[in-house]
């Protein structure tokens, strides 16, 4: 695996300009060659069951789309397009602070793959799965 | 397939339930024995390129994801909890209201599979993608 | 979608140069614009269960990647590398000959989509799925 | 995770009854709490690519759809029908013996995750994935 091209202020700051990732309060908290660390603080309007107050799986799936990616983007200096992106989804997420640990699983010059994993702040394993993302280089 | 166990009302309003839905802005307008349709108007947070004003993949994930569940909800007559999700991504999705449709692939008594597709308002393919729900009746 | 490039004739024979394809019996059988189909007769070394005497999950994903690879070969005039794929099973597969349809759902100039589905004799869907192929032209 | 529930010969002998793990020549190798390891010996029949020689992806396929159910099996005492798989393919896989690693991910009373990565003899990286399995016991 290459080094890191990125240094966690260049990717701390480039994962704030989506307004998607302001929304959720995406923040970057730890990155090293292996991995990144994402926090996403819980906010109401995540909610898919109001009696129990559990967070939606599309937040899950965005988590796990958006982290390799910038694993990847630590890798190759930018932000890559998905292809395709898979999801497990393991427990019901409670209100609360999720991390999201995110890794390059192989990268390609043309296409690569990424993996993610969200915990809750117990450390418990909610949602995990991959992305495919488009690395051919432009021209 | 069986017959639907929900009308389109009892579905319209079962499907704005969910904060992150209202949220969203979810809105179910047809549904008949083979198919519902949602339609999702575009919002500034959505966005993840500033540029060119682009929706989040993470948008169209949540759609796959929420799509055949309520698909698979009118069959059995509630939402179920999705096991895993994927998606493959398109084309990139410019601003417009959204349009997914979706449709209960196989029921089974243990687990069901369901499909979506996400449109852009010229009826373009953006996304596309299958989850898999627990329809193991409750004890 | 563009027009096939590849003729039924060139198409059949192609599909049978692999010597995994002639282990497993492929033979197209059908062809057009829209859908390719492949026939796979029934044999022992693909059972799983010797008791009940289904077959492997492993011939049915074989032929989910396989077969929408063709599909998408019959547009571009040659057989693509897979990147990834995906399948759900939905019944047992008993003995008996198994014929698999595939479309090319989304073409690409960098990569592209297909899906497909395996029936069993009777007509019953097996497993279906998807695979995302590598399109970008050889330089 | 719980213990191991099968020894390793009773998972060896297990993995061997399938006819068609028998005509892949599939053999467990190593086996603790955390991971099962299983060699395949090359054969003719897997080739793709004549030219090159290459074995075919349904192979892999298989291998990512096999190994985390083994996983899963000496865990619960049983192997279980598997719901749905994915696999990511990295490299083009080169004759030779094929070394396949697997672990659960997640034990279920309904549904288990495991995963599976696919290695040369070199130790290099050819495929890697997931599969979801039905883990609700029998009544």
């Amino acid at each position: 695996m290459p080094e890191n091209k990125m240094s966690f202020d260049e990717l701390a700051q480039r994962l704030t300009v989506a307004p998607f990732h302001q929304w959720m309060g995406l923040k970057l908290v730890a990155m090293d060659e292996d991995e990144i660390v994402i926090e996403v603080p819980w906010r109401e309007e995540f909610v898919v069951n109001v009696d129990v107050g559990y967070t939606h799986e599309g937040i899950l799936a965005t988590l796990i789309d958006v982290a390799p990616d910038y694993a990847i983007a630590a890798k190759l200096g930018r932000p890559v397009p998905t292809i395709d992106m898979r999801v497990d989804y393991h427990r019901a997420a409670m209100p609360g602070t999720l991390t999201v640990k995110a890794q390059a699983l192989k990268l390609g010059g043309a296409f690569s793959t990424g993996e993610a994993q969200v915990y809750d702040e117990k450390g418990k394993l909610l949602a995990s799965g991959r992305g495919v993302y488009f690395t051919t280089p432009p021209k």
